[in-house]
Formats: C-alpha cells, structure tokens, sequence
C-alpha cells in the first residue's frame, strides 16, 4: 500500500531551487532575505463549505493557492514560498496527482516554490501558507486610507457569486458570460502585478474575498474612516450590467465573496498613475467611491438613494 | 450570534510585539531578519485522527504548537511566530477561550508571537505554522549524519505511546507512572533550548515524532548512512525500564510516535560537550547507537539479536 511520504515523494516534492532545503526535512529553510520584510498569510478551504465534494481537483489546487496569493497581493508583497498542509480521507493518487498539478501550475506562473507542508488523513481541507516579500516598511495595509482618498477596484465583481447562483439554480447564465463566472469562481486570479504595482501609489488595499461591502469596511474600520461607494460605478460583466438591479444581483455584486480582485485606496492626485499601471497590466481599474469623515461604508444607487444590503459578506459563524 | 471576526478579536488577537503588524489585516508583516535564515514548518492535527474529539481544549492549544516548536527545535532554530488555521465544527466560546489559553500560554513560554491565521467552520482541525530564525547556514538537518557519528536521543521514549495503551485499557499504568505518561502524551515539551544549544555540535538532528526507528531512518536515508542501535540503551521512565522486554513496550520505546523529544548525531568528540549541555539544560542526553557504512536503522537487543518491529512508526495511509 502507499505510504505517507510516498504520496509526499510522488506529488509534493520538486527539487529546492531558491529555497536552502525544501520538503523533506523537519521545516524549511529560506536564505535570509536581507533588507526585505517578510509577509506571510494562511488560508484553509474545507470541503462542503469553502468547495462541493466533487469539486475538480486541478481547479482546486489552483485555487488553494490563488486566495493565499491574493492575500499577499493586497500587502503589495512579491510571493515567494508556499507551505502545504493537507487532509484527505484516503490515498486517491489520481485526485492528488491532479490537486498537485493544479496547484504546482500557478506556482510556477508565479514562481513561488513548494518548501513543506504535512500530509494527513481525515476529513478533506486544505491550508495553505504564503510568504512573500516586500520592501521594509513599503507594504500596503488596510489602516492608511485617508478622508479624500479615492477608493478603486480591479476587475469586476460579483462574478463569483453569480456563479454560484447559476450552479444553485437561482439564475441562468449562459454562453461567455457563464464560463467567465465559473472560471472566476473555480479558478480566480490572483491580483499579483497589480498588488506589487500599487506600492507607492495606494494608501490602503484589501483583496475582495468576502464581498465588497465587507472588506471595504475592514479598511474603514482600519483607517478610522467611513466609505461613500457608488453602485452604479462598481463594474460586473457587460451581459451582468442590464441585470445590475435585480436584488439577486445587487448583492452578488456588492456582498458576492470569492472574486479576489484588489480594492484600494490612493488620494486623486495619484489618478494619473493609476490609470497608467491599468494600462500597462491590462487590467481594469475602476474609481467607485470616496473615503469620508466617520465610519462604515454607505452605498448609493444612481438615484442617489442608499443601498441596504442583506449581508455585507460571508461570515462563518453568523 | 457571534460573528467569525469577533472570535478572532477575542480568542486570537493579542497586540503585535516584534511583528510590524500582526493579526487583522490580509496578511502579517515580519521584520527582515537581516543576517539569519528563515526556517518554516506547518503541522496538522485532526479530530478523531492526532486527537480524541473529547480531547481537552487547554491541552490541544498547547499540543498543536508544541508539536510544531518541536520541528523548529529539531533544526536548531529560535522560534518567533506562529500562524493559525482552526476549524471549528461551531462557535463554542468556552472551547475557544479554553483553547486560545492553552495555545498562548506555551507561546509565552517560547516568546512566540502568533500574529495571522484563518477561522472556518467544518470538522475540528488545527494546522499551525511557526516562523523561526538561525543564523545563516547553521541549521541542524537531517542530511549531515556521518559514518561513526555517535546516535543521541534526549529524554525518555515511549512515554507517549504507553500512554496511549493505558487509554485504550491495554497496559495498566499507575501514580507518577502514569502521571508522566499521560502528560508527556497531552502536553509534549519541545526541545527548544536543547536544538538551539545543539547548532556547531549535532551534525544532524530529528524531532521524535513518527517513532525512534521511523525517524532515525529519516537521518540515514537523508545522510547516506545506517544505524545501529542498542535497544538497552535507549532511555524510558525508571517503572518501565522492568518491562522494556514485553512487545507491547518494545514498540511503544522503538516504535511509538508523539514523543517530541530530539535524536542526534555528532562525531565522537563532541561527547564532552553534550554532557555539559544535557548539566547545563537539565536534559537527559544518551547515547543510544552508531552511524555506520550502508543504509537502514537496525536494532539490537542486550544479547545482540536484532529486533524485529511490527511497524517502524506512524503513517496516516498505511
């Protein structure tokens, strides 16, 4: 029968490149990386709640590793290394071989090296752990957004969301429109580039993994300030726009998680520049509010009427 | 009802010390640690698998970081931060609180500073990620065994295992006997001090976790060398020491995991200097067998006979 670190031999382990020593020994060892602060996030998917049990194990392994990513990417960090702890009820080596492919293929678009992790049994979930570097002191956090800052969003939203919707039945999407959702949802991008392009622009960045609202409020709790966001200004898919008021939709746009597309915050005389990284990383960058005086995060319809929202996000435990 | 970010504020949120910032924001800020490696490990424990579902909160928060230390001691490394992924079948405050001070009352011990984490729901689990340092190019691996490099475990084997028996009714244990045992399976100590006095003795180093066989054969399979081991030598508490010949106990001492004491190797004349590190730590140090030419760990008993095992440690497939 296959043991343990056979399933770590076969799938896990690629030979240490920029890491000292990789999987295999009691821990890892980075080389020291003088005059850089190190940045390190960890993030667990548990089937059933964060993936369906029958979930496509390439896709999966994509996607534990593009939401740890995205972490990384809203401190502006460059990731580096990665840990794998994962639980599986057996030794299914076809599953494994495929979770591991998934995963290793966006390591490698992103060169980031598998340096550990643990291998046990039971019920299926992932953690990952990420680390990255970045600049000392340049890092982006949730705490600088300053009143008259201008708030901005990659991408769009709510496709994730939508996407869920469609595979619950609640909503038709068809043709692009539904492969772009459920690409979005089974195999988000993480906003690497873009996190690594905004140090020195933004005062504040998150990446959307909650839901709009939801992590919009991280930073105005943070920053001690309040957000007035636009609705109308906030971009989901073209065939999604004529849709934008349908309550299903408004709050899959504005309390959808899952999209991983950066939100931040930079004062208006950094327009400009913004404008020209979005150019240059052909990725969309769009103004969708401003932070005020106060706090919480207040959203207006076109008719400049707020927006009340069922839930601002996903929350474990409520 | 209690939201998932409140039970991080209340259970998991401590002010960040050495961190530039710790939990709260998408990931936690490191400063750099100019001049040292970075050493790294995750290990997971899951309900009805490393753990009884019953399991006391206290011990578990200590055990699930405790094991991890023990990875980071096995390298010689100073232990700094730890990260934590829990899952949570519910939002049981008392389990949380109970387990938070299990968690940081051995994290004070160490001066450990847990600064991120993930909160789910879904089956009871705990991956822990701890982040130490040691100074570049010092680590104690596995690989740096030598032929005639004398073999060193600390402490006493199978303590934990024999533990295990008395719960599951197949060895009676009794008083401080059982006392030990139980302790030494619910609240491991890793060797923390001992790796660190080790670094510029040991020439290859192991954390006692799978079972002393098991593990050593990590050393020789890493290091190119076999092992020759005298059963009789190998430490265990003075009440079992009479019944260290029934199979029961000769594979709990060989064979038994969860034991988090370290095993060593390190050229003859470096002996001096591990007994005046065992007088200056009060650590039992002994020397237990030999590095020899070829591959594999055997083991022999007082008469000279090899001792066959049943199985040379724990594997989560086999």
């Amino acid at each position: 029968m296959v043991s343990e670190f056979d399933l770590i031999r076969r799938y896990f382990t690629r030979p240490a490149r920029g890491a000292r020593l990789g999987v295999g020994d009691d821990a890892a060892l980075l080389p020291s990386p003088n005059g850089q602060d190190i940045v390190v996030s960890t993030d667990t998917l548990v089937s059933g709640v964060h993936f369906f049990p029958d979930a496509d194990p390439r896709a999966l392994g994509h996607k534990a590793l593009a939401v740890n990513l995205s972490d990384l990417a809203a401190m502006g960090a460059k990731p580096r290394w990665a840990l794998l702890a994962i639980t599986v009820p057996d030794a299914n080596e076809r599953w494994l071989a495929e979770f591991s492919d998934g995963l290793f293929r966006l390591a490698d678009d992103y060169d980031v090296e598998l340096v550990g992790g643990d291998t046990t049994r039971g019920p299926r979930s992932i953690t990952i752990t990420v680390i990255g570097e970045i600049g000392m002191g340049k890092a982006l956090t949730r705490s600088g957004a300053r009143v008259g800052d201008e708030l901005w969003v990659s991408g769009v939203l709510g496709s994730a969301a939508l996407g869920v919707l469609h595979l619950k039945g609640d909503l038709r999407l068809k043709g692009l429109d539904l492969e772009h959702c459920l690409t979005r949802l089974h195999r988000p991008v993480p906003r690497v580039a873009l996190g690594c392009g905004l140090v020195g622009i933004a005062s504040a960045a998150i990446d959307v993994s909650d839901g709009l609202a939801a992590d919009v409020g991280h930073i105005a709790e943070s920053s001690g300030v309040g957000f007035r966001i636009d609705y109308g200004a906030v971009p989901c898919t073209p065939e999604v726009e004529g849709l934008k008021n349908l309550p299903a939709v408004r709050q899959a746009v504005l309390a959808g998680g899952d999209d991983y597309e950066l939100a931040f915050t930079a004062p208006p005389r950094q327009s400009a520049a913004i404008t020209a990284l979005s150019a240059r990383l052909g990725v969309g960058l769009t103004r969708i509010g401003t932070a005020i005086e106060g706090g919480g995060v207040q959203i207006f319809n076109s008719a400049g009427k707020p927006i009340a929202l069922e839930a601002t996000g996903f929350d474990h435990f409520r």
